[in-house]
């Protein structure tokens, strides 16, 4: 029994909706279908996602509103024809848009209601569009496959009880096709899970019924050991741990979900990205375990956007409460830190500049300042981080010889290592610009 | 105008104090001498300061202390009349030590009266023997320097106000023997500085007297490239800075105490380390900013007794409060970590076995169970760390390279690297059992 989620671009247009319909039809065993919102068509389409975002803006700054959600309807309207189904699906989904508006209405904070309509649109354009090929398939909202979530707009998570219900779906008839992204609190509202959240309810899904494998289909063949845009064809990753997944899709691997894991991990679901467009294709598979083979790293993962903070004190390391001091302060301006590197006498805080703005920049450094009484405070903008990433990495000698000699033959100078909390990753902060030389040279230097 | 510190070693025998009086005698800058307790003659001695201590701890439990004090006497009454002095100083000895002990049965608590009675009883004889030689020289109790001190028996620190104080004594006459290691509070209390304090005084003399230079007497040619127990004759080191020596010393350069370099520091005195056996050698300069040379690593110091606690839970970066929550166990449970480097999901914290110790080890692990929640927690003992020290390190392109192929080379697995926080030094943790092997691999691959 498998649970299989197809993303943005496999869901966009009718074009692609066939081959979704095909991939199913194939191999009986798919009884699950969790579905994205239309994504782009072209690079420079608008998710549907996006257009319903813009919908709710719009209306609520009473604005012409009526021309995006023209817009929106065309999308599903294009889509409905082209794969010939009844039209009456249309009138279905402008009656939940014209729903959502007034949901809205009532509740100016939250545009979870508009945000769910890409999934749930899709779900019911999917299901019908297997009727049509003579599947026994239906449509299946989130509260009757029993996804009950906490009462957090835009950022939900799944409550516990949620997987005793899910569970009774094994025993349904049929293939059930499920919007992904949404649930319902237990005060019955509807609450999105954070932005790509599909792949999380793919995953709830797949842990709930206890299904042999999650796939979780995407415009990609697998994941790549680096990323293609630094690196032409790059090799492929055939077999992933979740621990290294979650690594390399920390640092810029963008095919999976953060939290969407954690459900797969904790029930032990081996997952597999494929490509919609390339179904016969292997893909990637994420498994806890796999045979340790001699070349422990798996890929080089980079992300820009970091920004360090470098406190420096003299017998820093002697003052008991110096480091809990510090942290309370981002605490209590609710900044999420990535890393905190110390040496002796000093420290340094690595956070997501998307993360800090500039005014809780001014504000931090000023507390930083006043109440740790530091030698010195600097900032330094632009970093950009590597993660060498491989389960065994640890304990392999030689890796970080490697990975150095990679650096400095590329003429990149290195800001930061990070090693030996992460079991398996080893992470190098760098200047942004030195990013794709060194990106390639570690690339060379391990894989080819 | 130069302020000179004479080591335990430098004053242990009445052979070793001619030496001081010919170094002090050959100079006429040196005004301002400092002196540590005598120390031990050869490998077996035991310093006077622990027969101080061990002389308070029998009289405090009513045991035997008079055979205690008879040897202590007996140790001072060499020097005296080996260097031929007038015996009444014995007796001034004596008397200073039996009010010591009157002082502890009013206070039992603090022992500091009698464990600085080292220090004052070499000052008064250095004092008397410099006098004999014909210079012009006195004995200067820490009071009359303006040495004011916080109320913390054993672990004092310099109050800012004594520096004003301090800085009328470049107008006095002739040459002062200040003893080292203690000064009094504004209660007129006695209260020692940490042990091996005679550094801090020595530096604090010449902060307040602006000095020209700080000269620290001991019974090495000069600071060492790398531990000269672990590599034979290994190169010395002409030039430091401040930074770097700080580095050093963390980890087992012990020719220098840590919070002595504050107040030289502070006010840019530079420092020179010398040998009293070998006074003509140049000895090592500590100043704050130095020529940089190509070769940017100016020494490898290692040292052993760390143990890390390694935790990982999924998500802990999004978790807005974990370091905080983390590092606030370890403040209340009064536990002071080294380091505390970070992965995305995980977190290790590097602490010193001796602040550790079972009892504290077993409650922290259990309130970051109970409090924290992890998915994971491990604790890794038997560490050893080495540390890369040189101004210019983080931006020299090839050091990473040369430190982890030295390592490799030496086929040790390196645990932990980190790099970035400190501006002068690269750490890695690896296995004690393998630290001889990796120090003489850096040492060999960065000097030789």
């Amino acid at each position: 029994m498998k649970v299989v989620k197809f993303g943005g671009s496999s869901v966009a247009s009718a074009e692609q909706l066939v081959k979704v319909g095909d991939i199913i039809k194939e191999d009986d065993s798919r009884k699950f279908i969790v579905v994205s919102a239309p994504g782009k068509r072209t690079k420079e389409d608008i998710k549907i996602t996006d257009l319903l975002i813009e919908l709710g803006n719009t209306y609520i700054h009473k604005m012409d509103y009526k021309k995006v959600k023209q817009i929106i309807l065309q999308r599903f309207n294009d889509i409905i024809e082209n794969l010939a189904l009844q039209l009456s699906l249309l009138d279905e989904i402008e009656e939940s848009i014209d729903k959502g508006l007034i949901d809205l209405e009532y509740n100016l904070e939250n545009i979870d209601c508009l945000k769910a309509i890409g999934e749930d649109s899709s779900a019911k354009i999917l299901s019908a569009y297997l009727q049509k090929l003579g599947l026994n398939a239906r449509y299946l909202n989130p509260k009757q496959a029993g996804i009950i979530v906490s009462n957090e707009p835009g950022n939900a998570h799944i409550l516990p009880d949620s997987y005793k219900k899910i569970q009774t779906l094994r025993e349904k008839e049929g293939i059930m096709v499920i919007p992904g992204f949404f649930g319902y609190t237990e005060e019955d509202e509807l609450m999105t899970f954070s932005r790509g959240g599909s792949d999380i309810t793919g995953s709830i899904i797949a842990a709930g019924v206890k299904a042999s494998l999650y796939e979780n289909f995407t415009d990609v063949d697998s994941v790549y050991k680096v990323n293609p845009t630094i690196v032409d064809n790059p090799k492929e990753i055939r077999t992933l741990t979740y621990k290294e997944m979650r690594e390399l899709s920390y640092a810029g691997f963008s095919v999976f979900h953060d939290e969407a894991l954690i459900p797969a991990f904790n029930a032990q679901i081996p997952v597999c990205i494929k490509n919609t467009n390339n179904p016969s294709k292997p893909g990637t598979m994420i498994v806890s375990e796999k045979k340790q083979d001699e070349k422990c790293v798996v890929g080089i993962a980079s992300d820009i956007g970091f920004t360090s903070i470098y406190i420096s004190k003299y017998l820093m390391n002697r003052e008991v409460g110096f480091g809990r001091k510090l942290f309370q302060i981002l605490e209590e301006e609710g900044v999420s830190f990535e890393h905190a590197p110390s040496g002796i006498d000093d420290m340094s805080i690595i956070i997501r500049e998307s993360r800090l703005g500039s005014d809780k920049e001014e504000i931090i450094l000023k507390r930083f300042k006043e109440e740790l009484q530091p030698d010195q405070v600097d900032i330094h903008r632009d970093l950009a981080i590597v993660m060498v990433v491989g389960e065994g990495l640890v304990s392999t000698i030689g890796v970080a010889q490697k990975a150095t000699t990679a650096f400095a033959e590329a003429n990149v100078n290195i800001e930061m290592i990070n090693q030996g909390s992460s079991e398996v990753s080893m992470m190098f902060g760098i200047k942004k610009e030195d990013l794709s030389k060194a990106v390639r040279s570690l690339y060379y230097h391990f894989f080819e």
